[in-house]
């Protein structure tokens, strides 16, 4: 493994080169094949110079690929609570991010994912590995039946994103967030809980 | 009105005139206030020969938005028979557009709205106008509720769009079409007739 003794800690060209490579490496080969070891070899730093800046390989990835919130944080307000009104939870925190500054970030995803294949991958792999696995430690959800449902409530969300927020369909571009819980929160559920009779 | 005799009927450009008049036309002031006389002056044409090019006001505004398919064709095989069943049928018939070779034309339009404010307003003119409209006339539903309705199921439909074709998460990715009509079939139909609750 190389490294350039030019590039100092701290430096923003260093930053910018690990997380050049985490993204080339994370859309490439997926989260769980891309290594903090390969990425830092391809960025010609040494690996622990990657998890001084970036932590963990989570954090590597949310910051990789400019996540507007870390799922560890908002997850576990959505998971806790009664079961039977996770849906409602889902999507009253949804809006929440999305209607707060996050938002802004979130919408550029959109927008980044909807026309450049590695961002798509991206997106993919911060859903499966960031999200539903989260899901997954939290409710009572047979483990085959995750990514289907899973899938359905990332329609949905993603769905009510793109309606509210990029072609502002009106009243969902402009209702109140508790409209949206009470008439989408029920999908959601049905779609993490419900029988989905296939 | 002025009129340029070198614009023969026929010629490609003049086509692309009246295409690009009505593009901004509708965007800018919406299907319903952009007149065929308005969209002919601004493409210096005869408002006949836009008649005779795209035929009605609903047949341009198509053309204009390069719609991948004609509501009116798809529309009423939706919503013809029992009325249970009318989200079922929706999420069959728009599957069945997306996996044809239209479905290349609505991505190209899904991505165009996502970076595009114009595209955007013209995929809402689309629904609203389009699709909406002619949904109350074959259904049984509130006016005053068909906003939020059509909305909902917009939320739905596109981000299965998103899901199945841009990000591509599996298994909605590659699922059955009839894995997708029994899951989210019952949320379009509750969206459409079912109660809201809010």
């Amino acid at each position: 493994m190389r490294r350039r003794t030019g590039r100092r800690p701290g430096n923003p060209d260093t930053r910018a080169a690990i997380l050049e490579a985490a993204r080339a490496a994370f859309a490439e080969r997926g989260f769980d094949a891309a290594s903090i070891r390969s990425i830092a070899a391809a960025a010609q730093v040494d690996p622990a110079l990657v998890h001084h800046y970036f932590g963990s390989k989570d954090q590597l990835f949310l910051a990789a690929m400019e996540a507007p919130v870390d799922p560890r944080e908002v997850l576990p307000k959505v998971l806790t609570g009664d079961r039977e009104r996770v849906g409602e939870r889902l999507v009253r925190t949804f809006l929440g991010v999305w209607d707060s500054p996050a938002g802004a970030a979130g919408l550029a995803l959109l927008r980044s994912a909807v026309s450049n294949e590695w961002t798509a991958r991206l997106v993919r792999e911060f859903l499966t590995t960031q999200v539903l696995r989260r899901v997954l430690d939290h409710l009572d959800i047979d483990p085959a039946e995750l990514p289907l449902r899973g899938s359905l409530v990332a329609s949905q969300l993603v769905g009510l994103a793109m309606m509210r927020y990029v072609v502002r369909l009106e009243p969902v571009a402009s209702a109140a967030p508790e409209t949206l819980v009470a008439t989408i929160g029920p999908t959601v559920q049905r779609y993490l809980t419900g029988d989905l009779s296939t």
